[in-house]
C-alpha cells in the first residue's frame, strides 16, 4: 500500500499548533519554583535557609546536565547504527524529545508540582521531565524506522500523558520508590512501544530488509551513543534521589551495576557465535542493561555485590535475548523491534522492579539505622505503619500496573497510529532517510542504497 | 590570484611569538584570586566564610565544563559540516579557541579583574575567557573554509580584544545585564564575522562550490556539535549569573527557549521544501537559536511562557533566514557567510537583546519582590536611582554599541586580513583540508573530491 | 607463526570466572563509606556536618562524571584512527575499563580504604578507579591492534595490582603529592605499555603496514576523543585535591596549560612538515601533553606562567617524539608503539614529574601562607618536620619508583602475554577488527581492506 509522504502541511501545522498551545498552556499555568523565583531572598529566610548554595540547583544541576546529554545524545546517537536512517534516527529524536520535554512539564507539572493554581518549576521538574522523554526514547527504538515524524509527535503526545499518569499511581498512590525508573521508564517504554509496533505490523518489511543493517561508520556514531548512556548513567540514576546519601549510593551502586554488565555481555556474545566473535549490537545495547537493572535499587541499601550481581544478570539476559528472544518476536509474533528494546528495557526492568522489591522488602533498621529507614523509605505520616515488607508489596504492584498501562496504552496508541493518513511510509520504504530528508545531492558520497538498482552505464 | 599557502615558517614563527608573548604577560600579571590561592584559609576566615563549599568553585564549576565542551566539541564539531573540510573545521577551532582563551584572560583580566598590578584569576574568569572565545568561533562560521590558520589566529587576536573593550562598555560603563551573552558574544560575534567576510570578497568562489557541500557522515558529524551546544545552553546562559535563584531561572529559561525553537524549526524547514521534507542545515543550525533568543533575558523573570515564546520566534527567523536571506546577502550584497552565522547568531541574537531589554524595561517589584528587583538589576550604589524603564533603555543602547563595534572591528580587521601574504588559498581551492594538512594517503578511503579528475583508468 | 584466534570459550570463560570472582570479592569485602551509608543522618551529626551539601558527593561527582567521560568516551574514541580498528579501539577499551574499575576498587580499597576488614566506598574511589584504569588505557595504546581482547584482560588484571601498589608506595610510603597522577598514571602507564609491547615484538608486523593508517573518517572519530580529554582534563587534575582553593588552582592551571601546549603543537607540526601542513596524529596527540605536564604540580602554587610554561615545553617534546623518537624506537629498538604513548604520556609525564617536584620544592610560606603550606603537603602528624625541599626530594624519588615499578611490571606482564595460547592475531591479521568482531555484511559499505585482493569479477 502506497500512502501519501508528503508532509509539507501536516507536519508543520501539527507542530505549530502544538506549540502553540504549549506556549498558551504555559502562560497560564507554569511559574517559577522558590528556588528558581526572584523572591529567593526572602523564600530562603523564610525557609531558614542560610547559603545559596542550598538551592535546590546546586544539588541536582550537575546531574541534569548528564541527563539531559543521555536523552538527546545517547538516544539520538545510539539509533544511528542503521546505515541509511541516521538523520532520522538523530533527528527525530531531537524532535520528539524537544516537544515531550514541554509537555512532561506541564503534565507533570498539574500531577506533582501543582499549587494555587500554577505549577513550580525547578531543576527536579528539568529532570523529570527529560526522564518522561527517555521512556518515549525507549518506545521509538522499538518502531524506528517505520513511522513518521507526525506518528512520533502523536505518539509522544499520548505516551507523556500516559507516562505521567502512571509515574502519579506508582509514586504518590503506591508510594512506590523508583528513582531510575525501572518500571516507570524502561519497563513502561518498552511495553507501550512493542504494543504500537505490534499493532503498526507490517507485513512486507522484508523489502525493506537490506537497509536494516549497519555499517562500519554506522556502528561507531552508534557508539558515541552507547558511551554517553553508559557514563552518565549513575547521574541518571541518582538524579532526584534524597539528598546527601541517597544521591551518593545511587550513584555508586549504578556504576558497579554497568561495570560487571559489560563484562558479561561480552562473555556471552563471544559464547553466541560460532567463531567465537563479538556482536557491535550486543556492545552497543545490552552493556547498558546494567543501568536499567539498578533503575529502582540503586538508591537503597543494595550493597556492591548486589548491583554487581543485578548487572551481571541483566547483562546475560539482554544478549540472550538479543541472540534468541527476538528473532522468535519477529518470526513468530510478528513483533518486530527495531533496536531491540525488550532486550535493553523491556526484560532488565522487569529485572530492575524484582531487585527493587526484593531490596525494599529486606531493608532492616540495622543495615539503614532507625532514622535511615524512615528516611529512605518515607515511613512517615500516612506511610507511619509500614514495614519494608509492605514496601516490597507495594514495588511488586508497581510493575504490574506499570506493565499494564504500557500495554493498554500502547495499543491504543496503536491503533490511532494505524490510521493511514499520517504519511507513514510504504514497506519498501522503510528506514530510509530520503522520505522526509533531502540528502546532499552528490550520490557517491552517500551511502549507497544496496536495494536500489545502479546507475546504467552507456 | 594564486597565493603561496606554504605556512611553514610563518605559522609556527606566529604561533611561537604570541605562546612565549602570552607567557611572558601572564608571568607579570597573572595570579589567583583568593578563592583560587592557596592562602584560601586565611581568606576563607577574613571574609566570614564557614564552608570550603563556600569557595567560588563549587557555584561554577560543572558550568564551566559545559561551556568549555560547548566551545571545543560543539562549535568544532558543528563546523565539519563540509565534506572535504572536517579537519580544518575542527582543528583550526581547536587552535584559535585554545590561542584565544589565553589571550582573554589577559584582556579581560586587565579590564575586569585587576587589582594592585595584578590579574586575579578564578573559575569565573575561566568561563569568561569561553565566552569570549565563544564569539570568535561565531566569526569563523562566516569565514570557514575561506581563510588560512593565520587569519584566523590574527582575527582572534584582534576580535578577543575587541570584545573585551565592548563588554567592557556594556557591563562597567552602561550597567547591562547580559549574562549569556545575546549582544556582547551574539550579536557581535555575528556582525564581526559578516565585516570580515564582506572585506574578504572573493569573485570565483563558485570554483570551489562543489566543496561547499555536506555529505552524509559529515551532517552526523556535524550534529554532534549541534547537540552539544544544545544540552550544554541552558549552563551557557546561567554560567556567570548571580548565586542562587538567578543561576536556576536562567537554566529553566533556557531550556524551554531551545525546545520551542526546535519544534519551530522543524516546522518551517518542512513547510519551505516543495516536498515537505527537512532540511539538515535547518536542523543543526537554527534549532540552537533558541539559546540565543535569551541570552540576556534568561536570568530574569522571563516567565516560562516568555521563554517558549521567544524560542518559537528565533527558530521561525532563523529557519526563514536560510531560506529566504543567506541566498540573498550572497547574491545580491556579495556576503558569503559560509555556515550562515546571520542566521543563528546575528538576527537572534539582536532578538535576544531586544527581549532582554524588554523584560528589563517591565521588570517590577510585584514579580521581583524587593529585595529581588535590587539583586537582580544591581539597583544600589551608582546604580541607586534607576528604574527598571532606565535599564531597559540601556539595555537597548548596548546592543548598537555591539553592532557599531562590530562593523568597525570587523571592517578593519578584515582589511588587515586582506592582505596578501597571510597564507590564504586561491578560490579555486577553498573548503579543501588538503591545503593545510597532511591528508591520509590512500585516495581510496579519502572521501572523493568531485572537483578533481577521477583518474585515468588504463 | 599462525595462532587460533577463536576466542569461543577461552573469553567468556575468562570473563565469567574474572566477574563471578568480583562478585564474591565484593560481597566479602565491599561496603558503603560514611557518606554514602543510609545511616548518614546519625554520620552527620557524630561528625558535626550541619548539611547534606556538605557530602562529599558535592564536591567530587562532577569532577568524576568527567573523568568518566574521559576513560570511556576519550580514549574509547582517540584510538579509532585505525580505520579498520574502530570495533575494537573502542570495544576493547570499554571492556577493559569495565573489568579495571571494579578490580581498581578493590585493590585499591584494600590498600587505602579498608576498615574493620571492609572496604568503604565512595565518590571519591570511583575516581581513583577510573584514574588507575587511565593508566591501562594509556598502555592499551602502545599494544593497540596486536593484542587479543583476552590479553588485555589479562594485562589489565596485572597492571592494576601494580599500579595500586606503586600508587601505595609514592601516597602512602612517600608521602608523595600526585593529584593528576603525572607519575602513577602516565610515566607507569606508558612505561608498563612500552615494555608489554616490547616482549609481545612482532617481526613481521609490516604485512599488516597498510592497515596501520588513519582515514579521513576515522581521523574526524579520534578527535572525538582528544577533545574530550582535552576539554575535561582539568577535571581529572582536580577531581581528587583538597577541597577549595587546591581544586580551584589544580582546574586553572591545567586549563592554562592546555591551551599553551595546542599552540606549541600547531607551531611545531607545521615546521616538522616539508610543506608546513599540519599532521592530524599531532593535532590529536600532542595537544593533550599540555594535561600530563601538570599531572603532579596543577594543585600546587605553580603559577599561571608556570602552568603556560609546562604545555608550552610539552608540547614541543611531544610533537618532537612522534616525528623522531617513534621511528627511531621501532626501527632501531624494535619499539612498536601503536598510538605514540611514549611522546604523549611517557616523556610528558617525566616531564610532569620533575615540574611537580621542583615547584613543591621552592614552597614558601610566603606563597602558601603559613596554613596554606601545611594543608598543600600535609606538613602535620609524621610529615611534622619535612621542609619543602624534603617534600620535593621524595617527589623525585617517587618519579624512579613508578619508573622501575613500570619496566619491571611491564616486562613480567610482557612475558605472560608471549605464551602462545591467548588467541593473538598472526602479523599479518593485525590492526584488523574481522579476526574478534562480527562485521557488517555489505562489503560495498565497509571501508576497503586495501591488503585484500578485490572479489574476482566473472
Amino acid at each position: 500500500m502506497a500512502w501519501n509522504t508528503d508532509l509539507r502541511w501536516r507536519l508543520p501545522a501539527t507542530c505549530l499548533l502544538l506549540q502553540v498551545a504549549l506556549i498558551v498552556l504555559f502562560g497560564v499555568f507554569a511559574r517559577y519554583d522558590p528556588h528558581s523565583d526572584a523572591h529567593w531572598p526572602q523564600n530562603k529566610r523564610s525557609g531558614n535557609i542560610s547559603s545559596d548554595l542550598e538551592n535546590e540547583f546546586y544539588y541536582r544541576y550537575p546531574s541534569f546536565q548528564d541527563v539531559n546529554a543521555m536523552i538527546f545524545v545517547g538516544f539520538g546517537f545510539l539509533m544511528t547504527f542503521l546505515h541509511r536512517y541516521g538523520y532520522s534516527a538523530v533527528g527525530f529524536n531531537f524532535l520528539l524529545a524537544a516537544f515531550g520535554i514541554q509537555w512532561a512539564l506541564l503534565v507533570q507539572g498539574w500531577l506533582h508540582s501543582f499549587e494555587n493554581g500554577h505549577i513550580l518549576l525547578g531543576v527536579e521538574n528539568l529532570i523529570n521531565a527529560d526522564f518522561c522523554v527517555g521512556s518515549v526514547c525507549v518506545a521509538f527504538g522499538a518502531v524506528l524506522g517505520k513511522v513518521s515524524p507526525l506518528q512520533l509527535l502523536l505518539m509522544t503526545l499520548f505516551q507523556v500523558t500516559l507516562f505521567s499518569v502512571n509515574e502519579f499511581i506508582l509514586l504518590k498512590l503506591l508510594w512506590v520508590k523508583d528513582a531510575g525508573g525501572s518500571m516507570t521508564i524502561h519497563v513502561f517504554g518498552a511495553y507501550y512501544g512493542l504494543m504500537v509496533t505490534t499493532f503498526l505490523k507490517r507485513s512486507n518489511l522484508s523489502q525493506s530488509k537490506a537497509r536494516q543493517t549497519a555499517v562500519y561508520q554506522s556502528d561507531l556514531f552508534a557508539m558515541i551513543g552507547t558511551l554517553f548512556l553508559w557514563i552518565f548513567w549513575p547521574s541518571f540514576n541518582s538524579a532526584v534521589s534524597n539528598h546527601g546519601d541517597a544521591q551518593h549510593r545511587a550513584a555508586i551502586n549504578t556504576y558497579c551495576s554497568l561495570a560487571a554488565c559489560v563484562v558479561t555481555t561480552v562473555a556471552l556474545s563471544s559464547t553466541l557465535h560460532k567463531k567465537g566473535k563479538l556482536d557491535m549490537v550486543h556492545i552497543q545495547n545490552a552493556t547498558l542493561a546494567g543501568g536499567v537493572a539498578v533503575g529502582t535499587a540503586a538508591e537503597m541499601m543494595l550493597m556492591p555485590y548486589g548491583a554487581l550481581l543485578a548487572g551481571f544478570i541483566c547483562g546475560l539476559v539482554s544478549t540472550l535475548g538479543f541472540v534468541y528472544l527476538t528473532p522468535f518476536l519477529e518470526s513468530r509474533l510478528r513483533i518486530h523491534d527495531t533496536c531491540g528494546i525488550h532486550n535493553l528495557h523491556g526484560l532488565p526492568g522487569i529485572i530492575g522492579a524484582i531487585v527493587g522489591a526484593v531490596t525494599a522488602a529486606s531493608a532492616s533498621v540495622e543495615t539503614y539505622g532507625e532514622e535511615g529507614l524512615i528516611r529512605a523509605f518515607d515511613f512517615e505520616g500516612a506511610k507511619q505503619n509500614w514495614t519494608a515488607s509492605t514496601q516490597g508489596q507495594y514495588q511488586a504492584a508497581g510493575l504490574f500496573v506499570s506493565l499494564a498501562m504500557a500495554l493498554v496504552g500502547g495499543s491504543l496508541t496503536g491503533l490511532v497510529l494505524k490510521l493511514p493518513f499520517w504519511g507513514q511510509a510504504a514497506d519498501e520504504n522503510c528506514f530510509d532517510d530520503a522520505i522526509y530528508w533531502e540528502l546532499p545531492e552528490n550520490p557517491a558520497l552517500t551511502p549507497e542504497d544496496p536495494t536500489r538498482k545502479p546507475p546504467q552505464e552507456p
